[in-house]
């Protein structure tokens, strides 16, 4: 496969940011791949690992005539950081990134950038509990979703060719208007995140129950929980502080169907409950269909032999 | 390695119980194991499979002979199929259960029970999402814990039987109080599923995102909370009935810290999220480094090439 662009920026070098740079090695999808994270120390570990093709000291400097650049940072910072590139971005190129949530990041970019370049977010769907610019690989991208959010006037050709980047790094992509994004994320993700922290938080609180027992017996349910609770701080405060509106209308159904169940259990009606947990196993079975999750038990924790 | 009993019943044939059976086998733990399930149909299936080494038409013709009864029932049913089979149980016979709730089976099945019979309560902290008789496999209990719940008056050579044959099918043991145990089953698992089935059910109500967007977009977070909320109904309904006040208290506690969380988004506090988020991570260390779950990125879903 050829360059789809000769020169990429990757701006902040976490696990996007560096699954992507392995991933467009892989693929042979870029020219020179440089590099800049704000953190001396993500720098100097980006050297020593080979992590861009050249990691340089200041946002300016990366993305000087790339052809490409992408943005992963978290989202409380994107429209600091458009600000600090925009004088240095080359005209002709296109400018996206990766925030989980986009109208926030299209209203804090966009009036930074040059009316000289293409701005198109973007949103893939992938990522694991890991974080920094050592978690990252190249298969990251492979068969998960990547949601491109063209803005008015996105110039066709430009959002084609970004299209075609996310595809050789073996995404799937669909194109999505920025409000249905995050309303649909905040169902699909940041309210599950938020819940996933909570239980933990309450876990980790009680005083009649140890840590070392939560954690000894955390196979029965909990520890799926502490798995995605484990996930970035700082890129999930950004999440829920820069997307308040649809996390908190999901919330709130949330609550509102939690405080039924509670009231179920407390009156002993069991219908009510055999009811419920009957119509969610069909979601399941979706998205087992869908090919979006293994149907091997337990995430296949255990090995079934035969 | 010898058999610890002779002669094993197992009453209900779901998950658990043909799990027990294939563990049984491959360890030649029991001689002769007998099975029972209220449905024809599943008793055919076992039959078909050669789950058992015989399946009975009654729970009374399977207990008859056996030196160990395993009740593997919905824990609102122990107390009735305890009834059934009292009058049939061999004088030194064990009889012991797999419910996800103690207090609540002990209240039912212990007053059935004649006094020439050991009653010791168990809880083997394993299983998966799938059901029914042809879910189970021998692996299932490997480097899981078991829990033991001796009542008063237990027979401490009883109890060390039954412990020798959950170390034998994998586990690892420990004794635990009925109460103690409702509590931290509520934590690590009642409260976690509950959750997870009212994340399921919210999603699939919403009007304004189609199932089928749920569905495409979960690997964002929400397939997790699918693959617990995919679990047995029956089940589920009866642990939350019958561990109502510890699950309730639990669910209590969650709800206080999840309007915390919310007040904290509404009003812009992210030092409040972070710090919340930052504190999480600790558990889920703690949990990797007991070894109770894998540190594979996306529970090894991505599989890093390096």
């Amino acid at each position: 496969m050829s360059a789809i662009y000769d020169r990429v920026a990757l701006i902040g070098l976490g696990l996007i940011a560096s699954s992507m740079f392995w991933a467009m090695k892989r693929g042979g999808l870029a020219g020179e791949v440089t590099g800049y994270a704000r953190s001396a120390e993500t720098r100097d570990t980006a050297r020593r690992i080979g992590l861009c093709d050249r990691v340089c000291d200041s946002a300016a400097e990366a993305v000087e005539g790339a052809d490409l650049v992408i943005l992963c940072v978290p989202v409380g910072v994107m429209g600091a950081i458009a600000a600090e590139i925009a004088g240095s971005l080359k005209p002709g190129a296109t400018v996206t990134d990766v925030g989980s949530v986009k109208r926030d990041v299209i209203e804090n970019v966009a009036p930074h950038l040059p009316d000289h370049v293409h701005f198109i977010p973007g949103h893939p769907l992938a990522g694991t509990e890991h974080s920094g610019p050592e978690s990252g690989f190249a298969e990251l991208f492979d068969n998960r979703w990547c949601l491109l959010i063209p803005v008015p006037g996105s110039d066709p050709a430009a959002v084609a060719r970004l299209r075609a980047l996310w595809e050789g790094l073996g995404s799937n992509v669909e194109e999505m208007e920025a409000d249905h994004h995050d309303l649909v994320l905040a169902v699909t993700s940041h309210a599950p995140h938020l819940i996933a922290y909570t239980m933990v938080g309450v876990a980790d609180d009680l005083r009649r129950v140890t840590d070392s027992e939560v954690i000894q017996y955390s196979a029965a349910g909990f520890r799926d929980f502490t798995r995605i609770a484990a996930s970035d701080p700082t890129m999930w405060r950004d999440v829920f502080l820069t997307n308040k509106d649809a996390t908190l209308e999901i919330l709130g159904r949330f609550t509102e169907e939690l405080f039924a169940l509670q009231r179920a259990i407390r009156t002993g009606d069991g219908d009510h409950l055999h009811d419920y947990f009957t119509r969610t196993r069909a979601i399941r079975r979706g998205i087992i269909e869908a090919g979006q999750d293994t149907d091997a038990p337990d995430f296949g924790r255990a090995k079934k032999s035969s």
